[in-house]
């Protein structure tokens, strides 16, 4: 079903402030929920609404989250999020890279203690709208072994890139895991007792499987095999260790009502005007666009990014969500 | 066979000051040409000797790369390599980037009009032996089509990681390229008379091919297939666009005797004491490396960077070469 954007803003806000969420964060939380749907990404949406309300009543999320400094020395600013909401952290941190960008050339913002930050685009774009380029690195649960290894212990480890082009053009913003396949589409083939295909997951043993039960219980495979896994470490080295986060197969998935999650955020921010003049960034931005566009003239080709910003503007009112999760939100009213 | 390192490295040195390449800046090449035998890399040696030879005979390529300074401002170094050797540039750009993270907490250099610089892992080695970490990126020449397009306009681009560790445990270093396979393997198989396996390469009409003379004519499958495609995007755009270098199509093989090879490269340097005391950082370091060893008692685990780690330590004195290229080598001299 489709909803205006305007009620799944509004019920967003309303379940929030409703667990104690302050109104300055859930308006932040509640767009970033509306964005998520706009852009294709409903999967990062509501339907974590009524998760966050359990893991508040739980005692190991805060409603309202401070953004503490625990050092800010030249272009790096380290944060502590005291297990509040990513959505808030994130933004402020990437507020706070911004800033320091437009001194430095660049700026980071290492985040810490924090929770799920639903789409990693979303901060990107925060930063391309104000003209900067951001790199950002966030971990997650289990759900990679590592190579050669069968027990997962690092997660599937969002990295987006965001990169601000012409007006009136999408933003180059490419928001993957480290994954072959999302564990949301595994869970699915399970719930419909499909197969999967061999390539998206490993048993508990190890080995190579197309069943959805054994693949949850075992690990998720990475994209070019090792290479994927050493993405995975990477990126639990960058926004976990360095951050000062869980890491290393500490971080528990934002579903787990017994303990704090753990995550940790590193947000690089890179100012263009440091290395060119922005019109000729943009100019070389125009011609990169045009030569992607006529590499294949019969099918169309998307830069990363392009179909989320297709997905907004096709409909600048409305979003789609599901009718369970629709009558699953509104009981959370 | 295997040949003494110094040998290697004395013959390096002559082929190349024999054209031209100054002393300081021909032992920084040697120095490359050796490590990447030692740590396994060969592909990324001696090989290439002829190659730079023939490439600086033809006028496009500088025997002597004087590392201009476009701008510096806060944490960002931009330069010009001049058309020189993307090793010597690299080296260069990372001492600077190095000298601003310890000002900065992180330190940036740009390098546009360079060269293929060898092996990714040798800059990202340089880093953390100064304690520091790294985020290498370079552009290459067209190897991958965009995703949906059937033409090669990006290059396998080469990203790599280095984190430092403590003493006597290798770093953490990840140097990858973005596609399933390496050319060299491919061209390799049609040496042989072999077939390829499909999820390598796609012909020139954009179909799965197993067949590696279609491959080469077509374009090679980047890891995760979009996902892969996406980065090597980002790659291009932040060390070719971004830099001022070759771009989206432009950048040319190494080989390419009738005009610049123009490869961009970004060298990110982060100082891991702006984030948390250095004996924190290292504890942590030493908890991840004992929770990945553990995860699987029954294979021995490697975390990025060991094999070529354990490798230089193997051989300390000497390195393995093929009959061929040392006979090429010498005939060089």
């Amino acid at each position: 079903m489709r909803i205006s954007k305007k009620e799944l803003f509004e019920i967003s806000l309303k379940v929030l402030t409703k667990h104690s969420v302050p109104e300055d964060q859930a308006r932040i939380i509640a767009d970033t929920v509306v964005y998520a749907h706009a852009s294709g990404k409903g999967t990062h949406g509501a339907t974590r609404l009524g998760v966050y309300v359990s893991k508040i009543k739980s005692g190991f999320m805060r409603p309202d989250t401070i953004l503490s400094k625990i050092s800010e020395k030249g272009a790096i600013g380290v944060y502590d999020a005291g297990h509040g909401f990513g959505q808030v952290a994130a933004f402020r941190a990437v507020e706070k890279a911004i800033e320091k960008s437009i001194v430095h050339g660049v700026g980071i913002s290492s985040v810490r203690h924090s929770n799920n930050f639903g789409t990693a685009s979303y901060f990107a774009k925060q930063a391309t709208e104000q003209n900067k380029i951001a790199l950002i690195f966030s971990n997650a649960a289990p759900a990679i072994a590592p190579w050669g290894g069968s027990r997962p212990l690092f997660g599937t480890n969002p990295v987006a890139f965001g990169f601000p082009t012409p007006t009136d053009t999408s933003p180059i913003i490419l928001d993957m895991a480290v994954s072959n396949a999302a564990r949301g589409k595994i869970r699915l083939a399970e719930k419909n007792g499909e197969k999967i295909p061999f390539g998206w997951a490993l048993d508990p043993d190890g080995n190579p499987t197309d069943d959805p039960t054994l693949a949850i219980l075992g690990s998720m495979l990475p994209i070019g095999e090792h290479k994927g896994a050493g993405l995975a470490i990477v990126v639990d080295l960058l926004a976990g260790l360095l951050t000062g986060s869980g890491f290393a197969g500490r971080v528990k998935p934002l579903n787990t009502l017994n303990d704090y999650s753990d995550n940790g955020h590193l947000f690089l921010v890179l100012d263009a005007t440091f290395f060119m003049d922005i019109e000729s960034y943009y100019e070389r931005m125009n011609f990169l666009r045009v030569t992607v566009k006529e590499n294949n003239l019969k099918n169309e080709i998307l830069l990363p990014g392009e179909r989320s910003y297709s997905n907004e503007r096709r409909y600048t009112e409305t979003v789609e969500i599901s009718d369970n999760i629709y009558q699953e939100i509104k009981y959370l009213l």
